[in-house]
């Protein structure tokens, strides 16, 4: 799949809009994505580091579109594990989801968050089941 | 902690108040949130169910805030797993969470989100770091 | 289904046996476990707690047969976290089991492990995939 | 540390030695264990698979060591979550596991089993809290 149309996939999502989610690789059951947080991304006002809910959000969609991209099919998060290791600064965060598994009905998938200056921030691992098959493009 | 106390806590992060989370009640060791989404948290556009990340937020908040109800202090999220039941519609959510343990360095809370017409949509358990005393009120 | 009907069902695994896992109440949805574990379940020679494979192999057992107990089929554990929330020392130990969710393919349950003396010393979640029905009981 | 201190310290549990748990190799900040089950840890009498529970039992081990390669002390399991893929053969299983974050309190360790038949069989992802510093070597 190429990185355009996982973007147009990642844009049909509201919240990821608003977390200027961004494509930028797709190498084969893999998925690179970047994101600008902004102040309404914060734990609290004034604070430096992001909420854990968004760092949630980021992890699910790039395990998500992993699998999407490993198949070519949907999926929807059965469930999802995500370790904070350190707080996420406002920085230019790379997000990298990994499918492990790819069954017929379950995949399985992990993620990283990570800035280029901190090293890893946070890691997820999930489980997720095969929706119906992607629509044909227009 | 009285729920005005609460409401004041969660009002500090702007993720809260984007997704209008409303204490509602608090007994020892435990907390029940409300909350009203709107169709900027949707999993897609148009769609009549949230994004995972969305409930992944609400989930932690009610596990954290369970926490700081037990505790009268503040913890940050080691860990967490969520785990979605069914799809949560635009319906006045309900998230509770419980304190399980309340250790000294580390606790353990788990939430559970749901809505008056279809039952349990999603549940968390997770890890929790103490962090410093709440700072007094002024 | 009856704990007799559970028993011979646990008693299938050399596991299980090993670990000399009774069958002690079972309400709809829910089973009750009982376990006395023995020196070959230390964490290390001469340790005065259990290792955390075996609490893992406990809970597993518990959440699967509240499954079992719920729906008179066959489980499989997908994945399950597990909660080491004090260590287990070797008293009676009670495992309980309660089914979450039950649905036609996928299922989700909780467990919890306590002696009498210490409350909660280990809890776990699970997500779980349907197999084919029980045999029938010749 | 060497493959035999590893060794030694794996055997100073009676579960590991049940499981004839070796280590074959011992990296920075990884481990490679090395494990060959009998017909004691099978699902149910007769199956070709083996308990889950011995499966975490595996996992947790390699997690940990992989720690206590990489500190030089001990840790013990906060909470452990584990992905069960595929049914796991009675074959010589490998178990790798790594060092994700050693923290002066927290860590973060994963582990893979796999047969060299079938590939990756089972993943774990886990929080470990620091123990007090390894004894010296007598």
């Amino acid at each position: 799949m190429h990185t355009s149309e996982l973007q147009r996939l990642l844009d049909q999502s509201p919240v990821h809009r608003a977390l200027r989610i961004q494509a930028e690789h797709a190498p084969a059951a893999q998925v690179r994505l970047s994101c600008q947080p902004g102040p309404e991304h914060a734990a609290e006002d004034g604070a430096s580091f992001l909420h854990g809910g968004v760092i949630a959000t980021l992890l699910d969609a790039a395990a998500t579109f992993a699998l999407i991209q490993a198949s070519e099919t949907d999926w929807a998060t059965v469930d999802l594990r995500v370790d904070y290791l350190r707080p996420t600064p406002f920085a230019a965060l790379l997000i990298s989801g990994s499918a492990v598994h790819v069954g017929s009905r379950l995949g399985r998938a992990t993620a990283e968050l990570s800035d280029p200056g901190s090293g890893i921030l946070a890691t997820a691992a999930g489980t997720f089941t095969r929706l119906q098959p992607l629509p044909e493009r227009p």
